[in-house]
């Protein structure tokens, strides 16, 4: 009972200063943090283990807040418990109640919405955008079952946003993989932003579909101190059961608890106008008199709980050679073939890496056997670290984003095309800045038969405008990676793996002559001149290096001297571009199987942003493509063959001599 | 059952003619296909509603055919149906065999997977990327329903796919809307690409999901013709009850289904190897002989039902000038405020198109007080035509691809960012070429003080590359739009409408003054000059047009003649763009808010195909933004500022003048 007014106590002071905190931010979600106070209050200050002074030392629980606009109710938290705030780790301090009132400010570590990577560590990945926070926690807690570590992990959802597909998409990979330390809270407040939430998202009906997939479930009062607690118990209780079902919480909860006769339930995304304040203020006080509880918060506080940090992993091994490897995993045979598809190097590297890296990990959305990931799938001292994601790829992302908020390297396998349904996942990870690592397979348009809906054709674009991003110390954000053979794939495969901070590679279908061999370099943000010419420069990268070359073959065959750079890279290094562009007459023709505003377009800025006078033809694919039975085929039909390179590079060289 | 064998030796007949496709085509999936035969061949031959010879009739029932890879058993059926092929609908031909046994071919209608804009005109949309069709078929359902037409609409939905949350999403909008005309039909047969499928996607769990959701549902077994003709009569008495719950049936079937011994039912995306082919055909001619069905096909056949086209929707009348609608809708007073932000001005304009052109829709993920949708949601005369699509951005996306393959024209709108989320759908209703129209709200950094979880950066990247493909006809397959003030905002919504293409537009959340009028003339591809100089030109678009102008002003007062241009599209008019950048010195500095790609890139692409000397600076987003309390703050910290824009202009003159 004393527990009780404690906890009621704690939750009115948190709104409190939740109201307080963005009315002085003039924007904010108060509505939705209210409604959110006793969950956050027992949670924090009663039930997860953890230290604020170190809140996200690797034992620790941790709190994913998937409804990320509803922080206020945390940062209150965490200023009344001095959590550590501050983007240099060596630099943390103690959150204080002026930290929470710089809400939103430039100059702030409290964002508008979650974000360990401007300085809030308690959180373990940015959220702000909906749907995502459970499989985040998923991925938490598989990085936890790998380390051995008894990690809980509490992931709060909103009930409007519990209809992505995502949160669902979650709940069958919790399930399917028995992550009963993931502990699914849904807040049912009735109201999403622009009205109230579909009774499709109802707590009963909610509560219906978690059965369905196997959870059990307890639907509570989510403002009453001793329901949240026994449920929160009984969850431990089902964890700790070898075969216990997973259990997911269901409470009931109300929109601006405390202060909704000043601020509307239906309200939302919306501060107090600060001429209301004291009014808002006031009722929350009143709440407190009648449930008796005025002044008792002072006695709620949480000592820090004795963490210990799980054993660190092997130390890394050198990666072998691409030969090494193929030896290693005895298909040393393959190089006789002359041949090989980047997608089965991709396979070679990641399980070399896997065995150099105990970091490392793989997930695959249900194509395993086209990207190669089996190659790790399948050995079995890796598969342990291999996790089968089935056709959900937003899911798969962002469990990702969790295994790399617990320091894991998640390696991201599906169809270049596939991954474009978690680009807000993949976005949310950039924000949270963490090492994942994503490879596309069937990109461009070489897979040829199964046509469009199968082929990666925008996604040069957007990853190049990634990459155009600097990180605070000034390097690439991100790295865009095209390995035209299967060294090259192998080689920047163990450079991703090598290198802190997320990339993107893309690799291709079909097999395709060996270019490259093992003392071949290869480097993040570097390219491979493979000819020196004078007349016209050829930069190209990927499946097209190979169209290139036969184009430049025919080229030198008409006593045209064109030079061939295979620009693997994105970025890459604008001035050594330069001066070979130069060095070929300031003529270059750029060709990609993507469609514009790739590395022709890269290339172009790097050009207008010198001084002088070149030409760039950009050849790319202008239509949107169909099946083909062949690649010839479909390249012929967007104009992009050998052909119709030799026909571009020598109208330019018409045009020159004009 | 005489039906019950006809249908036994018809579904023999198709898998055979899929294997002989699949085989003759090199590629392709005959093991799923098989899988549905039963289902196909009731569907097709007895159930729906339609004419072969012309398959998508307005008032045809339709089958959208998620699990888009299974294709083969459609194209068989279609063949022996005689469907009606063909990319312009004046040369249709009725399909044959040997149309069917081009499958994939480059210059053949029968793609790899399904596409209608390819010449297959019984799909409604492309599908292919999983989990989209119930989505699509939503759509459909809505269309039909505001044509007061009595379509039934059909998607069958593989098991594995059913992983994507997106299937969830549909089915949660299919309740909420009570589109009982859609009967989503669960194809199990256990097995996905790389593996059998995960127990949370058995039959049985998948019909307890559907019965948590408000479902009735039918489990029955997917190769017994009785049970799938009484399952389908139970759809029609649900649909044809005002109250009925909506119905789903959940078909257990066999993958590879009567050639399993010859080609694994573990097997997916191979054809039966030329080899083995008579030996997979006379497996089914033994299974037709165990069911005392061979020959007896040939009976099977459907006449075509007599369809009514819906009324016509009344004439489009002319859209009333930005003035004019404010007038209409007593909301004059706002001009008089001198500011307004372009997502309102996207509000107003949508209301009107609304007005003035009966077939067009709106759709909006739960932020219609953001985007300004309410507009038109809360129009009495418009509301019908709303649909509030929750937050569930990728159902919304597929749906109104539905609503558009039905002739409609939906305006989807949500945050930039959150539209990242439906990419891949964009993609897929892209790959259908449909007339969508994307709106994007809160996008580039000015929303300020929410920070990056809810801004759009890439988005321009992204779209940008969609711009740079053309139609079949040599136009630009689609318009990136960016209004800078009020009136843009309106007379490019307007000139969206009347375009038939897709479309994005980026709308910004604060208010800004008004640049224009209804006297200035805006259109698809055009540019806006707002100041002609002599020294630098600027070249911007959107919200960043206001601080270019601010940026003008002073470079004017330290004597360099700065011009100003708002490139509002892309693509843009390359010839003019290159005469304004020469009228300036050839030098040009681009001013965006998102990152990297975007409008910068594509000028640097129309510099280097010219000759002559160019100076171009990139001003856009170069690290990922955090929270800040005003748009000063944020473009401040960006570098982005008034100041940012004069410093590096006078940087370029000062390096012009050495």
């Amino acid at each position: 009972m004393a527990m009780t007014a404690d906890v009621h106590a704690k939750a009115i002071a948190l709104i409190k200063l939740s109201i307080e905190m963005t009315t002085a931010a003039g924007s904010g979600h108060p509505t939705s943090a209210a409604s959110l106070a006793h969950l956050t209050t027992v949670l924090l200050y009663q039930h997860m283990r953890y230290d604020p002074a170190n809140p996200n030392h690797p034992a620790a629980d941790r709190l994913v807040l998937s409804e990320g606009h509803a922080c206020p109710i945390i940062y209150a938290a965490a200023a009344d418990l001095g959590m550590a705030i501050g983007q240099d780790r060596d630099h943390w301090r103690r959150m204080t109640r002026e930290d929470a009132l710089q809400l939103r400010a430039i100059d702030s570590e409290i964002d508008g919405h979650p974000n360990p990577a401007e300085g809030f560590p308690f959180f373990p990945a940015a959220t702000g955008s909906l749907g995502q926070g459970l499989s985040i926690a998923n991925g938490i807690a598989l990085a936890a079952r790998l380390n051995d570590c008894d990690k809980r992990i509490y992931c709060l959802i909103g009930d409007g946003e519990s209809r992505e597909g995502q949160i669902w998409e979650a709940i069958d990979f919790l399930a399917e993989h028995h992550l009963t330390a993931v502990c699914p809270i849904f807040n049912c407040n009735g109201y999403g932003q622009s009205e109230s939430v579909s009774s499709q998202q109802s707590a009963d009906v909610t509560a219906a579909k978690l059965h369905a997939a196997g959870f059990s479930v307890r639907l509570i009062d989510g403002h009453d101190p001793d329901a949240i607690q026994q449920a929160l118990a009984t969850h431990v209780a089902h964890h700790q059961q070898a075969e216990g079902t997973p259990l997911a919480i269901v409470a009931k909860t109300i929109k601006a608890w405390g202060f909704a006769s000043v601020l509307g339930s239906e309200v939302h995304g919306q501060p107090v106008p600060e001429e209301d304040q004291d009014e808002a203020l006031a009722a929350l006080d009143a709440m407190a008199q009648r449930l008796g509880v005025q002044g008792s918060e002072e006695v709620l506080g949480i000592s820090a709980t004795p963490l210990q940090a799980p054993a660190e992993p092997n130390a890394e091994r050198r990666a072998p050679t691409f030969r090494e490897a193929l030896k290693q995993f005895g298909q040393e045979q393959v190089l006789e073939q002359g041949k090989m598809a980047t997608r089965k190097a991709y396979g070679i590297a990641l399980r070399a890496v896997g065995h150099a890296n105990p970091s490392i990990v793989a997930l695959d959305g249900d194509v395993k056997n086209s990207t190669y990931a089996e190659e790790f799938a399948q050995d079995p001292e890796l598969a342990a670290r291999f996790f089968e994601s089935r056709i959900a790829e937003q899911n798969m992302v962002s469990c990702a984003c969790g295994l790399a908020s617990a320091g894991k390297i998640p390696f991201v396998s599906t169809f270049g095309k596939f991954m474009t349904r978690a680009y807000d996942q993949i976005e949310m990870g950039f924000i949270s800045r963490l090492n994942v690592k994503l490879v596309g397979s069937h990109t461009g348009v070489s897979l040829a038969a199964d046509g469009p809906s199968q082929m990666a054709l925008p996604d040069v674009a957007f990853f190049h405008a990634w990459s155009t991003v600097r990180t605070r110390h000034g390097e690439p954000f991100l790295y865009l990676l095209q390995p035209a053979d299967a060294y090259a794939a192998y080689a920047l495969t163990l450079a991703m793996a090598e290198h802190h901070g997320p990339c993107y590679m893309r690799t291709h279908r079909p097999d395709v002559p060996f270019l490259y061999d093992d003392t071949t370099a290869f480097s993040l943000g570097g390219h491979h001149v493979l000819a020196a010419g004078h007349d016209v420069l050829i930069a190209t990268t990927g499946y097209m290096v190979h169209e290139a070359l036969n184009a430049l073959h025919r080229l030198r065959e008409q006593g045209i001297r064109a030079g061939l750079v295979d620009v693997y890279s994105l970025p890459f290094d604008d001035v050594a571009l330069l001066q070979l562009v130069q060095e070929h007459g300031g003529r270059v023709v750029t060709v990609e199987d993507n469609y514009g505003a790739g590395i022709g377009a890269a290339l172009a800025g790097v050009l207008t942003r010198h001084e002088g006078s070149y030409t760039l033809k950009q050849m790319y694919v202008r239509q949107i493509p169909k099946s083909g039975r062949t690649p010839d085929d479909v390249l012929r039909s967007l104009q992009l063959s050998a052909d119709d390179i030799v026909h571009t590079a020598v109208g330019m060289l018409d045009v020159a001599s004009r």
